[in-house]
């Protein structure tokens, strides 16, 4: 039986790796992890709810939240700002909900910075020609902007002992990585530093 | 797919907590795993084989390789001794194979201090009161032996913080203790201190 407080799980590597299919996949096979909210500054879409797809803040108010230091980690993208707060990351832990992240690798390290809890697992394909494949076998980008993602990527690896985990997503074999990611989210619970004393208390009691 | 040295792997904890029959449920359903075999002083039983059920050594040669350093831990039980080889560990997990192990407490501590690779796992009952339910089950001792186990169970608790992992094998539920173990087993392959540089340089090779 799960009890007790949920934990911070941040998948993060090189574009191309699989983390939206992976994360994907856990997400619908494990009903007490939940994908973490990110507050943004962009107009809400169509359909798109406050609390429930994004936390909607004006620019002000997200600077706000960032110069207080409530904010896990942040990035600016499209000219908007994108981040995590962490007192909604701390009350859905609280309430016993594992979340589940895929920040890029130094918004990873980031949250490790800021949450020491957070459990990061560095996504990894089994060879790099194989991103190249993935990336130009999405037809969104640019050769030139492959070029790039591979050189970013090359760059991300340098990070990868600052991670608590390596994932290797090898071609051909999604269900290997994801029977990793769940066994990972699995032992964590285990590990000895998740008991409280008080748990342990509660074990000898008579 | 899983490759490289194979990791070895430490379950211990208070008699009645279920250590016998969780791991013979691990060694049942993982293929990769073996079970450590002891070298020991004690006379071959009819049908023990040499290398499979035990190393049989002679007192002289116990000693011996106790003196040298060769045995991670060992203990006497009924004036015969018993240890766990360095050398046939090392052999093992270099071919590959994940090695388990079910010391007592103390043997576990020495495991570890021997050999800082060793994982660690205490099985622990959801609650003291099943150790007695479990022992006295049993009907193989007498009210002082287990009130005796449960002091010791109470003295070996006062070590579970050296552990890596705690697994609760809650009363009627070994299922879920299973899963744990085999989330660990499968999880540790993954910790990054487990990645060579050499691994990691495979991944990126272009």
């Amino acid at each position: 039986m799960i009890t007790g407080p949920g934990l911070l799980f941040v998948v993060s590597g090189p574009s191309g790796a699989g983390k939206d299919t992976l994360v994907d996949a856990l997400l619908a096979r494990l009903p007490r992890l939940r994908y973490s909210i990110s507050a943004t500054t962009r107009a809400p879409r169509a359909g798109e709810e406050e609390g429930k797809h994004y936390f909607f803040l004006s620019r002000d108010a997200f600077e706000r939240r960032l110069a207080a230091g409530e904010l896990l980690e942040w990035r600016e993208y499209n000219g908007n700002l994108y981040g995590t707060p962490r007192d909604y990351i701390e009350r859905t832990i609280a309430q016993g909900y594992d979340l589940i992240m895929k920040p890029e690798v130094n918004g990873a390290l980031a949250v490790k910075a800021a949450y020491a809890d957070a459990v990061l697992i560095f996504l990894a394909p089994d060879r790099f020609p194989i991103l190249r494949e993935r990336l130009t076998a999405r037809r969104t980008e640019t050769t030139e902007q492959i070029a790039r993602r591979l050189e970013i990527a090359e760059e991300e690896m340098k990070f990868v002992r600052s991670f608590d985990y390596i994932v290797v997503n090898a071609q051909g074999r999604p269900q290997e990585a994801i029977g990793d990611l769940e066994a990972i989210l699995r032992a964590e619970r285990c590990r000895i530093h998740r008991y409280t004393e008080e748990t342990i208390e509660n074990i000898r009691r008579p």
